[in-house]
């Protein structure tokens, strides 16, 4: 079965809480797993949610504050011990190839597997990821230290062949992959059949942008203009705009604005400050302003076909 | 009221499963907090468990394997941005004094406490912490890296004054801290009252080892002689002898031989391989040697009082 999703292992800021892991998101497309950001206690929750860890194979750091990337060493040890032999690619902050190098060198010495720490710069959006059915490109963000989103976007789909007029026609085989990608078909008595006829259009590709850690950023919104799905980071209520500011963090309502602004499909509210034992009030104040916004919460899956 | 506990925040090998945290475990002695390694996932155990982090002063790593203490970057972190501003004391091997500063340096910039790194040598036992009520020495191991377990070992308390008797005597207040430490009373008539009618004898002090990781190691008894709780790893059943020796790691059938030589107790099982869904056959095992066994879980408490 088709499936494009997006698992929440954990949703909290900074100080954890009992009820928030930190931040980390497995992408599933297609069985392929792409991580973004992995805080302290993502493996815990990667197994909790019965993710294969076989299927994945490139983690994305936004930035390098210690709740989006303390559990990378222990996640690669583990992958280590469960005999791992494939590489694994992590997207991220240059310093973070000066740094988690060092720290696999004295604590994982005998890793059976290589780990490549490919660099991004955070000023402007760019490819980072391309494969047969998704690219990845960075959102520049706006935070105390270098952060970058992600936006993940699915590869057009070729058309659906309609298998009756196949049939109907005899068309060879040979000629069924140009049919895919538009061509028109011309009988052996010379009839041109036009593609319209032979197929169904694929469904739209789909777009999922992640952003946190940000202070309300509008930059933004041209890159993610028209993606399904925004998680967007909501750590403060607006009546905490103040924190906000200083921080360089988002209140919820600048999290909705931002989803307006870029006419996002839907929003998921995340990044949550440990003060809010409710957080009602983010996503009311969220909803004010857009109102397909819900809130995350860990081990949530979220489809991206529905 | 008096406490003398054992916390167990996570006792799970090096792989972590559903059921097990990484090692890492708090002593509370009179609501004094000593955590003896923290693995990742220590601080969420920690404020699951509703401890105190202002408790907290001192931290003893066993060595340095990631799964003993690749929490710890987390939990400064942690205690910074809860505004901590007493000193921490972290005791562990020389090379933790040059791997964790650095990434303190990196990600815990403006930490507004500050982190000592104590080292110790664990080729033999010594004396690494001591305070008014508590000493706490190294226990050398056998692993494949440096490793050395815990013995804390309460100090002898001074005896009980029998109220009654003091009211019966008249003794002045002045003479009260002498009385508890062994002294006889004189009357203003002479006549000497021994010290015995007027004081009923402490209870005898205890003594708590952790020992994990190692193989099985016959030298540690004499230090761990008579010790009232005794945590020993028991990463595997005896049926996969061999790879414990591989490892360096000890079976539960060995720990409760160590149990049996030291005249323990009562003797905790810990540090689970993820391959056994059920720890039973550990337990029993142990049982046949030294039937006061039992198996560590997770949020458990043991009072070193009952």
């Amino acid at each position: 079965m088709e499936q494009f999703q997006v698992h929440i292992l954990g949703c909290g800021s900074a100080l954890p809480t009992t009820r928030h892991f930190l931040s980390s998101q497995v992408v599933n497309l297609k069985d392929k797993l792409y991580m973004i950001d992995c805080g302290e206690g993502t493996q815990l929750q990667f197994r909790a949610m019965k993710l294969n860890f076989n299927r994945l194979n490139h983690i994305f750091i936004s930035h390098l504050h210690g709740d989006h990337c303390f559990g990378l060493p222990g996640l690669i040890s583990t992958l280590g011990l469960l005999g791992r032999t494939s590489d694994l690619h992590v997207y991220a902050q240059p310093d973070a190839a000066k740094i988690f190098p060092f720290l696999l060198d004295y604590f994982c010495k005998e890793l059976p597997f290589k780990v490549f720490f490919h660099s991004f710069c955070s000023t402007r959006s760019e490819l980072i990821f391309e494969d047969h059915c998704l690219k990845v490109f960075t959102i520049p963000l706006k935070h105390r230290t270098p952060s970058a989103g992600f936006l993940f976007e699915e590869k057009a789909k070729s058309a659906h062949i309609i298998r009756e007029m196949i049939d109907f026609y005899r068309i060879p085989v040979s000629r069924i992959l140009a049919i895919k990608s538009g061509a028109d078909f011309v009988t052996p008595e010379g009839e041109t059949i036009p593609n319209v006829r032979l197929t169904k259009p694929p469904r739209p590709p789909k777009k999922y942008a992640y952003c946190s850690d940000t202070a309300y950023y509008e930059k933004i919104t041209p890159i993610i203009e028209g993606v399904d799905l925004l998680y967007h980071e909501a750590t403060f209520s607006n009546e905490d705009l103040a924190r906000a500011k200083e921080t360089y963090h988002s209140s919820a309502r600048q999290a909705a604005l931002i989803a307006q602004s870029a006419h996002a499909g839907k929003l998921i509210l995340g990044h949550f400050s440990a003060r809010y034992p409710d957080e009602t009030v983010l996503l009311n104040e969220a909803k004010e302003i857009f109102p397909n916004t819900v809130l995350a919460s860990e081990r949530m899956t979220i489809s991206m076909l529905s």
